[in-house]
Order: structure tokens, then C-alpha cells, then sequence
């Protein structure tokens, strides 16, 4: 015998149905020596992590239009006061993710810099906003795509739930299958969407410009309605929160550091630089050609709804066959910005199970190498998010973004520790120029980001905000008393004491028997290899007052089958013992039994036999009854101290010829 | 130690937060020997068995009328020509089941009658008929039942479906509790709807002999509608074939006389007369009123329905407490009419088990000593159906009375084949003469309900009985295999040798564990009792590519923690290996060393031992991974013969001080 080799096998053919759907549908089961090819560069990068981001240029302006609708033609006045400063933002939080990047190449997302720099209590508050925010994004964005594809075939405006959640179910199995597919199914759409965007962006730009800014639309969008209220600080606040959530995604790359492959740091900078700048021209031109062409935000719930970037294509391009594709792209990476999600969820529960916050599933990699049950949770909870909200987008939108800030906001202070810290460890002057640099940069995203929380805490407040703020602390209690339990776990079966030895008695076996047959003679075979002490237990009226006992016929088939052979192999025989089921519930006397032999065998082990049929098709289950499982339960959680319970496999095939 | 005598012990209180709801709703579990207490006599038989056969009064003349609805006033003149052979038949049938109950005074069901007389295919062929209608009762009853109440509240018209599920649940959970607690219970309804439909019909008959034949209606009744189509014998046959639904559930106390106290022929003859006396007395009033009154049916689907019951009490008595009084009975009635069937399918379903042609499970008593899987299967049966169907009784109608009317048909035949066979064996003239008219009797009962049965098929086949038609050979065919699997199973465990004890050497024994802690404790000590040659196997990167190995940690403690005490004690130290986790399969490496071990082990047994922490709470499953399960079932499963699986339970409070 020669076991210090394991050799690896090939994984077998899935012999039950569902395993064969699941094989066909998520591919191979990978081993974990193959990570290292399914790692991510840029290339695939952008795609897995930027679509939030670059789905963010659709639904951020649209969001801050909507909120200006009452003004009528005068909210094309005030974008670009909402969407300036909204770009100066993304600025900042490039140049501080380019550091944080750099200062923690593995993972930089806002749980470990909080965790690292600003304690438990602060790294969990990131956890659970950016749980939410993960979520939230799913929904955001699945339903933002299907409003695009609404607002392009309008005969689907009755379909709006089903779409979303078939969409949920492309990205969940797509993410199943595994970060990397995710990245190269996707690259198709994003890359599309990016240059047939730059090619609308490009001519309208050229056309406004040629008509000193008054361009003739191709297809006119809708008038603008007349003002129905004055502008005021109160509803450029709110557009300006609404329109905030343009920036959600770009805290991605940061937090899934651990998908690239190395060095980590070269990919994880080349993948931002792509996908803020790509996001930056977009809000720039997107809110230049609003306002030279007119456009505007119209009410979403309403039949008839375009959404500004659909009214956009049409005014530069027409309605043409360009206008499908750009349109059919953005409607794909609206859709596909679900991903970002699929992408950091599950590894930020990985990151938190694995400091026994969440519960251990979440920290085990799965078929395809990622984090499964995150992604499932995820689905799940977006699933249900969409069901409820009944797939519209800007329901959704008041609860977005509180999140995505506040997880901004941590993750720079925390960096603003760290340069602290850095300084004060080293020594070298250049280094310490260097960090103060970087800590300058990181306070004042920082405060930026700070102070677009509170505008946002305040301006969404009545809206729906308030859910985050209740949520958010819900989740932390939640995450607390996870910990609190496996701190538990963990204190109470730790032995810090060697193997105790102090009975090495055979135990007493008990042998559970329905009737004389062929499960019963191979349990009780192997029973008697264990201990000279075998009872073997029947038990009859399990079924009801009914059930006539063959009581006499067992007897004298235990004399001949059993008793007999066993003293001419010179061993004890096995005693009889029958019981009635009073309550017909086969545990309760075995149990009984159970406890009478711990109270009076002086502390010997019990250990009990259940011989089982094996069931080998699912029918099995509704024709065999569930006794033997559940006396199995009931024997395990019983509280004998000194119960060891054996379960004897037959299968069917055993007892063929 | 002395196991010889099991005393009863008290059941626990419940623990877990379900036990408890099922405590309360279904009351404290029942011994075997409480059995007799819970057997029913007259007075609890006819609400339990009886609601079937008196709400059939309701659906039975209302469904020949709304056969004739197209026939407008005309349709009052035929519906003598419709009742009188449906009361006379009535009478037929009292006159045979009157015998059956004599003949088997235990279980005198047509599956019995038939078992004993016709053969096997004959039986399954009653019992497939038996199931279908009764799973049809409990929908078409129900339906009724919450259209009375329509009929009564039209507010409630939008909610037919939630009320009929309601009360479907109702009657399962009473059902559930035991049929006693049914039988009690529905009793009060029962004999109100009685008493006041007494009053009803004898103020109606009074009025009618008063008047001269034409009685002013209290309430009067929507004038009829002006004749659509003119009379036909097609339109007759097809009245005649509906209103033979009023004959269902003439045959429940043939099969349910399990239920009854001893002397059960007693119980059973004074419950079967009492319910066909009132079924018939109401019968011919009903159908007289409605012809004096001039009350005809109206279309259910629509808005403003009244049910026939309805006009005529209204007719009568007018729109007072009493109505309302009465109407409530009725309603009561008609939902709890599907009582019968709880009452008899799980009865039913229990004597095909014991013959092995359904799952074993129907045939354990339940909780209440009750057949608790057949109550919660025809209570999910009929919910299904109820869903499908929308809660509209009428719908359903064409699909009944083909089951009752085909096991009318092979109770009787079944019967007169015993009545010719007990003539055959017994020699006393007087006896003789006595079989003949019995067997006279049930030839005329097995004659008129084939010729009804044949009508009814005719009649109704385009209307959905074709699906009964269909569904039963398919119940048939189901019940065969279901027989076929058994004996196969039956053949393979048969064991007609003596106990095998070649091999009694102790088994290899493998110990799953994790880490060194006091679980892992607890099954090495355990381990080392029954065998010397021990091998612990600790898994790792069983959570993925990123989980660490403490190696040399663990081999630390398990030569200072392990090897040593071992040593100390005299034995042979169990080896510790350690095996990667490729693919994160638990089960993947640790059946492939079994499978080696199984291979090199010169045939020995082997006993993998699984160390388990017990799940004291729900969220436990959760805090948990589940692959101790997952190996435990796929050890099971992977046919290896010489294997047994020992689980070592550890409970948290265990190790607490």
C-alpha cells in the first residue's frame, strides 16, 4: 500500500441528468493548478470590470436629466453645471486609484485598505456598502439595458421583467463559467460600443461645430415640454446626486486585483487608464451634444419612453441601420455592466468569509475557479431587487450611489493613513516627499468624494436613501454576529491537549434490522468484525397499529441464519432484541435504547448500524421511506456523548447474480 | 442491562420552532394502542363521510340545469325526465353498498371487492378510478362551495381562487389531525345545513300545495331566458350524465369502514342510510321547487351569478337571517364535502401500498395514526388542480362521475361474482336462496350504473372526459411499475443463507479531518478502539488555489499530540496523510484512496470515519460548508463493497466547559 502520491484523475462523465446540464452549461470542473490561466490582462480586463463603468456614461447623465424634467427645455441650461463637477470627480478618484492600485497590488478594494488602515469596525462598513452597491448595481444596470432596448423596439415595453431577469441569467451562468469567459464573451459588445459611440460623438461634434452649434438633427428628438417649476439649489443638488452614480464602477479595479494576471499592478493600471478616460470623453460629449441638440430626459414608466442616448444617436445618425448597432451595443453593455459586479462580488465575500465574517461558502472556489456562492447570492438578491421594483431603472436609482460614495470615501481616508504610516516607517526624504504627494492626493479625493456623499445622503434622503442608511447597519450587525460564531466555533473545539486514550474497549453495536435479508447479513457481518457485543435491534408497528409483527418467524430465522454460524465460527451471538414502534417513529425506542446502554455499560461506546439501500435514481426517494435518515439525524444530534454512527451502504447491483 | 420490556416514554416537548407549529396545529403525536379511541360512530360518520353524497344535492341539480341553460323556461319541464332515474339509481345503489358493508365488514372499497373477485387488473383498474375522482371531489366540491359563497357575497367574486385554496387548507390540517377531529368538527355545518334545508323544502312543498302549484316567490328568482335551441336527446343524455354527480360519494362508507368502531357493519349501515335517505329527500325537493318556482341555472363565469340553492331559499324564505343561515350551511357543506375524499383516499392509497403498488410511505400511520402522505398528497392534487383550472367548478364537472360511475360499475360486478362463489361453497338451501337475491340485487346495481357509466362517457367526451380516459391507464401503468420495482427489490435483498462470516479480521480504518481539534479527537480515540491499522487523511486547497497548507504545523502536533500518547499506550500510531484537494472535491481523493485500499488491501473492510459537528440551529446549515454530507453520500454511492461510513458526532456544547 502506497498512498504519499496522489496522481490526479481526470474528471469522470456526470452520470445523473442535472450533473450533465451543469457540465454542458459551466464547463469542465477546473483544477486548481490551472488558475493561473484563467487570469485576466486588459484586454479582457476592461470588459470583466469597466462595463459598470462605461454603462455609467448612459444611465449618470440620463439620471441628472430626469431629475431636471420639470424645467422643462431650461434643464439643458444646467447640465453642464451638474456634469462638470461630476468629471472633475472622476478625476480625483483616477489619480487616487492609480495609487491605491500600486500600494496594494493583490487587493486594493476598500474592505482590505480600510481593514489594513482604519480598523475592523470601518473595513465592515465598507463590506456592507459596497455588498449593497454590488447588488444594486446588478439591478441598475440590467434594467437600464432593457429600457435601452425598450426604447429602441417598443412593442417589447410589455416584457420589460422577463428581459431583465433572462439577462440576470446570461451574466450569472456566463460568471459561473468563470471570470475570464466573462471577459472575452464580453469583449465583442464593449469594444463595439466604445467605437461606434466615439464615431456618433465624432460626427455630432463636427456638426455642431460646422453649424456654429446649431446642428440639424437627422431625426428630431421629442420637443422638450415647458417649464413646470423654477429651477432652484434644491433640484441641481438632486440632479447632481442622481447624476453621481456615472461614477460608480470605477472603485472596480481596485477591489478585483486578484482576477489579473501578473504583474497585477501593470493590468490593473492599464485597465483603469482605459475605462476612465473612455468614461470621461463620453459624459463630456454626451452632455455637449445634449445640450446642442436638445435633448432631454423623458419619463421611463411611460409608453412611448427614449432614452437620451437612443434620442441621441437618432438626431446625429437617423434611425438607420448605425443607429442598431450603436444602440445594440449600449444596450449590451448596460446590460453586461451587471458584470462588474459578478466580477468583485463574490471576491469581496471571498475576502470577508475568509476573515470568518461571512459564512465559509463563500470563501471556497468552485467548479470554474470562482467564488460560486457569491455569485449565485448575487443573482439571487438582484433577482429579487428586479422582481420587486418590476425592472425599472430610476425606482432603483435613489438607492443607488450612497454606497458607491461612501466606499469612496473610506477607501481614500484609509489611504490617507497608510501614506501616514509609510512616512513615518521610512526614512529616505524622496520617499517621504513622495508620500505626502500621495496622501494629498488621496485626502483631497477624500473630502471630494465626502461631500458628495452627504449632498447625496441629503438630496435622496426622502426618496429611498434612507433604506441604505438602515440597511447598511443591518448588514454590519449581520456580518458581527457571523464573526461572533465562528469565534465561538473556533474556542470551543480547539484542543490544546494530546490524543485521549483513556478506553480503548471495543464498543457495543447496535444493529438496526427490519427484516432477515441480505442488508441486514452484511451489516451484520461487518458489526461482528468490530465487537463480540452485537445487539441487533427490531422493531415492528413502525407503520401503525396495523402492522402485524412476524415475531415467531424472525426468531427461529435468527436461530438458523444467525445464532448457529456465529458460535461455530467460535464467536458471542449477536442477542435479538424486539421492540414496538409505539409512536411509529423508529427513533425514539433506538434512542432509548441508545441512552439506557450509556447509563448502564460503564462508559462504553455505542456504536449503531443502519444498514441502507443505496438510492441510485431520484425515484428511489419517493419509494423507499425516509426512516433510516432520519433515525441517522436523530441519533447524531441526540447529545450521547459516546455514539458513533455507522451507516452500511447496499446497493442494488450487489445482490445481483 | 435489561431491554426485555419498553416502557412508553412521554414525547418531548418539540425543539425546533417547526416542531412546535405542527404541535399546535395537528396536536400531540398519537401512541399505536390509542388507536381505538379514534375510531368514529353514526354521528361523527356522516359529517366525515356523508358531506360528499349532501353536497352532491347542491352540484348534482345545478349541473343538469346549467346543461339545459340553452333550453331558456323549457328546461324546467325535462328536469323530472332527468332526476327520476338519477333518484332511482340512487336507490340501487343503497340497496348494493347496503350488502358490500355486510359482505366486508372491514374494507369493503371497490379496490377490495374487486381484488378479491376480479383479479389484479380489475382492482387497479377501481383503484386508478377511486383516486382520480377523489382528487376530482375535493376540486369540484371546494369550487362549489366558494360559488355558494359568491352566489351569496358577489364582493367576494374576484377571489374564488385564495378562498378555495383557503379552505382546501382547512380541511387538510383538520384532516391532518385525525378523521375523529374531522368528523366532530364538520359535524355542527352538517346538521344544520340539514336541519334548515328541512325547513326550506318543507315551507316550499307547503307553499306549492297551498297555491294551487304556483307559489309567489318571496325573493323572485331572474326571469328565465328565451328558449337557444330547441329540445334533443343528445341534450338530455348530456343533463342526465351531469346530473349523475350527484350519485358521487354514495360508495365512501364502502370504503372507508376502516374508520369505523366495532360492530362496523352497524356504524356503516346507520351512516349509509342516514346520508342516502337525506341525499334523496332533497334531491326530489329540490327538483320539485325548481320546477314550481321556476328557478334554472345561470352561467357561473359571469358576474351576478346566483347558484340554484341560492334562488330557491331566497325564493322561499326571502333574503333574511335565515337565508343567510342556510346558505352558510351550505356552503359549508360543499367545501367540506371534499371531507369524503380526505377521509377515503388516504385510506385507499393506504391498502394499494400494503399490496406494494404505491410508495410504502402511504402506508404508515402518521403522527395522528391518520395516512398523513396520502392527506398531503390529494391535498396537493386537488390545490393543483383548483390552480389550473381557476376555481370554476363547472370546468371541472365533465371530468367527474366517470371514476365514481366505472367503480359503481366493479364494486357491483366484483360482488356478484362473491354472491355466486359463496352460493358455490356453501351448501344450505336457505343460504343459497339468500346469495341469489344478493347477487340479483348487484347484477341490476353493476347493470344501471354500466349503462349510466356508458352514457356519461358518451355524453361528455368531448368535453374533457376523454382526459379521465387517458388518465387512467396512466395511473394503471404507474401503479405496475411502482409493484414491479418492489418485487425486483423484493428478489434482490432475499437472503436464504445463512450469515456469511468469512472475513473477521477489523476493518482499515480512514479518519476524514481538517485540522487537530477536539473533533478530530473525538474520532481517533474512537477509531483506535476498533482497529490497529489507522490512517488519518487531512485534505488541503480544498477551498481553492489560494488556500495555505499549515504542513508542517500539523505534522508538529500530530507527532507531539498523536504518535506519542499512541506509543505511550501500547498501540500502533495511525499514519497521518496528506493528500491535495485537485479539484476541491473532498470526495475526489478520499474515494480514490479507498479504491486503492479496496484493491491492496488483501480483502479488508474499511471504515471511513467523518467527524461531524451536529447543527443544533437552521442557520447553522448555513455557517457550514456542506461537504461532510457530500462525502458521506457520494461514500455511500460509490459502490464499493466492503465499505462502511462512520459518522462521529460532535455537539458544541461538547466542548464547553
Amino acid at each position: 500500500m502506497a498512498f504519499g502520491v496522489q496522481t490526479e484523475r481526470p474528471p469522470g462523465p456526470e452520470r445523473s441528468a442535472l450533473g450533465r446540464i451543469v457540465a454542458f452549461l459551466l464547463g469542465p470542473r477546473l483544477a486548481n493548478r490551472e488558475q493561473k490561466d484563467r487570469k485576466l490582462g486588459a484586454l479582457e480586463g476592461v470588459p470583466a470590470m469597466g462595463l459598470d463603468a462605461l454603462g455609467s456614461s448612459a444611465y449618470g447623465p440620463e439620471a441628472a436629466l430626469t431629475v431636471l424634467i420639470p424645467l422643462g427645455a431650461a434643464s439643458l441650461a444646467y447640465i453642464g453645471w451638474i456634469m462638470a463637477p461630476i468629471v472633475a470627480l472622476l478625476l480625483i478618484l483616477f489619480a487616487s486609484y492609480w495609487q491605491t492600485i500600486r500600494a496594494y497590488p493583490n487587493n486594493g478594494g476598500a474592505y482590505i485598505v480600510s481593514r489594513e488602515n482604519l480598523g475592523t469596525n470601518a473595513s465592515l462598513l465598507a463590506a456592507a456598502a459596497l455588498m449593497i452597491d454590488y447588488v444594486l448595481n446588478v439591478a441598475v444596470g440590467i434594467s437600464a439595458g432593457v429600457g435601452a432596448l425598450v426604447s429602441a423596439v417598443p412593442a417589447l415595453h410589455r416584457h420589460i421583467l422577463p428581459l431583465c431577469l433572462g439577462i440576470l441569467g446570461l451574466v450569472t451562468i456566463t460568471n459561473l463559467r468563470g471570470t475570464l469567459d466573462a471577459g472575452r464573451l464580453f469583449a465583442l459588445p464593449t469594444y463595439l460600443f466604445v467605437g461606434s459611440f466615439a464615431v456618433i460623438l465624432g460626427i455630432g461634434w463636427f456638426e455642431v461645430a460646422a453649424s456654429g452649434g446649431h446642428p440639424q438633427p437627422v431625426v428630431p428628438p421629442p420637443k422638450l415640454p415647458p417649464a413646470m417649476e423654477a429651477v432652484s439649489v434644491w433640484l441641481l443638488l438632486r440632479a447632481f446626486a442622481s447624476g453621481c452614480t456615472a461614477m460608480t464602477g470605477v472603485e472596480a479595479v481596485s477591489n478585483g486585483m486578484t482576477a489579473f494576471r501578473d504583474p497585477t499592478v501593470k493590468y490593473g493600471h492599464r485597465t483603469l487608464a482605459v475605462i476612465v478616460i473612455v468614461l470621461g470623453v463620453l459624459l463630456v460629449g454626451i452632455a455637449h451634444l445634449a445640450v446642442s441638440y436638445g435633448i432631454g430626459a423623458m419619463d421611463q414608466t411611460k409608453s412611448g419612453y427614449r432614452s437620451v442616448l437612443s434620442q441621441l444617436a437618432g438626431a446625429v445618425v437617423g434611425n438607420g441601420a448605425f443607429y442598431y448597432v450603436a444602440m445594440g451595443s449600449l444596450l449590451c453593455v448596460l446590460a453586461l455592466s451587471a458584470n462588474t459586479s459578478f466580477v468583485d462580488f463574490p471576491r469581496l465575500c471571498r475576502t470577508v468569509a475568509a476573515d470568518a465574517f461571512l459564512p465559509k461558502s463563500f470563501a471556497i472556489a468552485g467548479r470554474r475557479l470562482v467564488y460560486s456562492v457569491g455569485i449565485l447570492y448575487l443573482a439571487l438578491a438582484a433577482g429579487l431587487l428586479l422582481f420587486v421594483f418590476g425592472g425599472i431603472t430610476d425606482r432603483l436609482i435613489p438607492l443607488f450611489a450612497i454606497g458607491a460614495f461612501l466606499t469612496f470615501t473610506l477607501s481614500q481616508t484609509g489611504m490617507v493613513v497608510h501614506w501616514r504610516r509609510a512616512r513615518d516607517s521610512r526614512t529616505g526624504a524622496a520617499t517621504a516627499g513622495a508620500s505626502r504627494t500621495h496622501q494629498w492626493i488621496n485626502t483631497i479625493g477624500a473630502l471630494t468624494t465626502g461631500a458628495a456623499l452627504i449632498v447625496i445622503v441629503i438630496a435622496k434622503f426622502k426618496e429611498g436613501a434612507w433604506i441604505t442608511l438602515v440597511v447598511i447597519p443591518a448588514v454590519i450587525v449581520l456580518l458581527k454576529r457571523i464573526h461572533s460564531y465562528y469565534e465561538r466555533l473556533a474556542s470551543l473545539v480547539q484542543d490544546t491537549r494530546p490524543l485521549q486514550l483513556r478506553d480503548t474497549r471495543p464498543p457495543i453495536v447496535l444493529v438496526v434490522m427490519a427484516s432477515w435479508n441480505k442488508v441486514t447479513d452484511k451489516a451484520l457481518a461487518m458489526a461482528l468484525s468490530l465487537s463480540s457485543d452485537v445487539l441487533a435491534v427490531h422493531l415492528f408497528q413502525l407503520a401503525g397499529p396495523e402492522e402485524e409483527e412476524h415475531d415467531r418467524e424472525l426468531r427461529a430465522q435468527w436461530h438458523a441464519f444467525v445464532e448457529q454460524p456465529v458460535r461455530a465460527a467460535g464467536l458471542a451471538p449477536p442477542r435479538l432484541i424486539i421492540l414496538r414502534g409505539h409512536r411509529r417513529a423508529i427513533h425514539e425506542p433506538v434512542l432509548k435504547l441508545v441512552r439506557e446502554l450509556g447509563t448502564n455499560s460503564g462508559g462504553r461506546r455505542i456504536a449503531v448500524f443502519i444498514p441502507e439501500i443505496v438510492k441510485q435514481r431520484w425515484y428511489e426517494y419517493l419509494l423507499h421511506t425516509s426512516r433510516t435518515r432520519q433515525l441517522h439525524s436523530q441519533l447524531l444530534s441526540c447529545g450521547e456523548p459516546r455514539l458513533m454512527v455507522v451507516d452500511v451502504p447496499w446497493r442494488l447491483d450487489d445482490g445481483e447474480p
